[in-house]
């Protein structure tokens, strides 16, 4: 089965950039587009799926929280009904940029602090589900394998799609491990070596070197907010062209 | 023709009600429905969507300068790409809530400062008008009669609606009288009155008190952001309702 | 020794007012003034600012989460370096109006969700009470008795006032009574009479109806967002005059 | 008399850079460091402070129009009562960091839009020195010479800092080329030359190539958002310092 790969786009704001968005349009199958919560502006938004569309990239709607001082990496208590309307209304914000580029949004993928909360909370991961339902059940999740989003995704009849990280190591349990623990962040020779290790045989690295582990990826996560980042994709992209991996957009 | 009479609602925001959108519901035809930028945030968007639903009023997009602090009542200097931009997120998002509560955006309005910037400077309509096209071309466009709004709806062969105003006077040319001036704003028993000319006659009073000029209203703006307004509005509808003055939904 | 009354005001935004501060500035003696995270913007925050100096009532600031959306009622996570920024930051705003009224900010009292959070965990206490010394170590800090926030407070050798609730029943370990319970907020002839014995006899009701608990309270909070509310506070005040419970500033 | 050197500073905003900030300080004399409206974050703020401190660099707040989206370069019009306000509240914010880290804020500068609409509007004017001295009338106003700021410091009896651009060509009038104009932007070699023309002889380029125009500057604005402003910031001080022309703070 070919591998998809993704990233998040489109994380500038206003005067500020990020990321070189047109190197990792050529390396990506599906784009991550931030929708203006926790980055992203009208402006952005439009040229990015602009971009997406000319190299023929996937769009997803990268829906976060709404708090552009903290990137979306800080977590905002609020309940269900309250997130599955932020949801919501990033969805339908990007998707009006995504057709006026002659596209649609394809799929949600949960940004930073509520990829994790909604991994891991099934309330929270149910309003997520609910309001891409209510949108457009056709939409894909992207997501944590094995998470409460891929649970909700499952009770909703949603397609899901499992993610791999190859710069990051992995608990037994098959979790990301903590950045904080010593080797959990991968050097860009490991991250080339596992992106083919999750490709080829579906296993990443255990964080403390006990061996590898199970890890269902149907996409795999690749960076580019610095010049390493990009090279590091660049690399794993040559990587899978080389070796005969298919790399193409899930579903 | 019928008349269509159209309000804004939707104007809260987060812990802060505006109006009584319920109320105003019962009487107008058309809801002018904030997007988050100068009003409304994804909850009360939601709420509001659902309302006009249950109601049978027609949803539009009521699109504003990005400025919650100055209700959107401040202009914003911005070039005519960026505010395609805004207005295009707007309309997006605002939809998503329409389809949600089983409806679709039908029209745009311009709010507040955008209304008057708009509808004086030519590129600037055609930015509204660009981001409207990109939407939705059956969109229609509801906004002050003669203005570049009306050019450029023209111009993009999009339908526009002309408003009028029941508590305001016009000037000789047929715009509305700046409110500082005296007699610019009516009173609840000259605006009921005025209204019923507008509708039957097709005329309105100049401010200086010189007679009436004609104008040209396929839809009326009545307000609800205080008891009084309401009240007012309860007035224009139950005399048009009394005198036989149809009220509809426009085109 | 004086009981204060406190209360929070300045809580409005832009074109939305919350509450009657007038009435409340009548009422109490030390405002609890938005910074414009939470609430308050800065023509309110000028205005409230005024008015309580003309009512002879002190300034305090408070400070919460950047979230208009949310009025500062749900958690941000973030670490204790960024909060002692976000609250110096907000103390410096509202001492420049405080200061253009002829007056400065006194105290300091977390809002909402950061009442809670702060209260709780100790690194976010000395998060507070780190932006307080900074600014200046004469402040008093607000908040609820026997909360890491006293025990912060006392570290850094602050001034600390015990906060009690008229209108909410305590548990048995002397902290309030979740909203959820049954019995958790009392009604008016309730709220007056635990007033009443928080300032005569620094008791107030358990939840569980099974007698009462010590509450060591400086400051009484009191409400204004609601005329019901500024009609409790107002009774509240009334039998203190006229029971002779004296009322004044603490410290 | 010595000439000072002066840049904007702390304009990134959350996760998103911007310039060499501490490269910039050792260039320059006078830091104008924004104040979280039309960039900067309360711990960039702090961050900024502590630097400028360390480096013996003085503080001025940088205050903008609210509008992070357009890094305050479009005007909001707002009435001067409302910019008055927004001008104090910046303040206020910025000497809490700058007390923070030591210091206090030494003058204010208008950034962007308001640098403009202030030069040229006499009532926005008067509203920025309403603020100033309102909080601190010992503050120095740092502006276009002979702009409606000037006149309105003059006035308020504020010490004013008439500034000069290097990299900017004149008009016969004295005052900034439009950026549009062709010539307006000057090269690397030239705005040295420029800058030691302006230290030197008090007189810079004409746009249209005619020869010089008296200006009258008692400080010198770099710029540091990008590596080649940067490298342009030190040529322009080595220049001084070789040519022994005295760089230091004004007043």
């Amino acid at each position: 089965m070919p591998l998809d790969l993704n990233s998040d786009l489109g994380e500038g704001f206003g005067p500020w950039p990020m990321g070189d968005d047109a190197a990792m349009l050529d390396i990506v199958t599906s784009a991550n587009i931030a929708c203006g919560f926790h980055a992203g502006d009208p402006s952005i938004m439009r040229r990015t799926c602009e971009l997406a569309v000319a190299k023929g990239v996937r769009i997803g709607a990268h829906v976060g929280y709404r708090d552009l001082a903290g990137f979306g990496r800080r977590e905002i208590t609020m309940n269900p009904a309250e997130l599955r309307d932020e949801v919501l209304y990033q969805i339908g914000s990007l998707d009006a940029f995504a057709k006026a580029a002659g596209a649609r949004v394809c799929y949600l993928k949960p940004h930073g602090a509520l990829y994790h909360s909604a991994g891991r909370d099934h309330a929270l991961a149910e309003a997520v589900l609910a309001a891409l339902a209510e949108y457009d059940g056709e939409l894909a999740l992207l997501g944590p394998a094995g998470s409460q989003l891929e649970k909700a995704a499952v009770a909703a009849e949603v397609r899901f799609v499992g993610e791999g990280f190859a710069d990051r190591a992995y608990t037994p349990a098959g979790t990301l491990a903590p950045r904080g623990l010593p080797g959990a962040v991968l050097d860009a020779d490991a991250a080339v070596a596992q992106a083919m290790s999750i490709a080829v045989s579906g296993a990443a690295k255990i964080v403390d070197g006990s061996g590898t582990v199970p890890v269902q990826a149907a996409s795999l996560c690749v960076h580019g907010d610095t010049p390493a980042a990009v090279e590091m994709a660049r690399r794993i992209r040559a990587a899978f062209d080389e070796a005969g991996v298919p790399v193409a957009p899930f579903g």
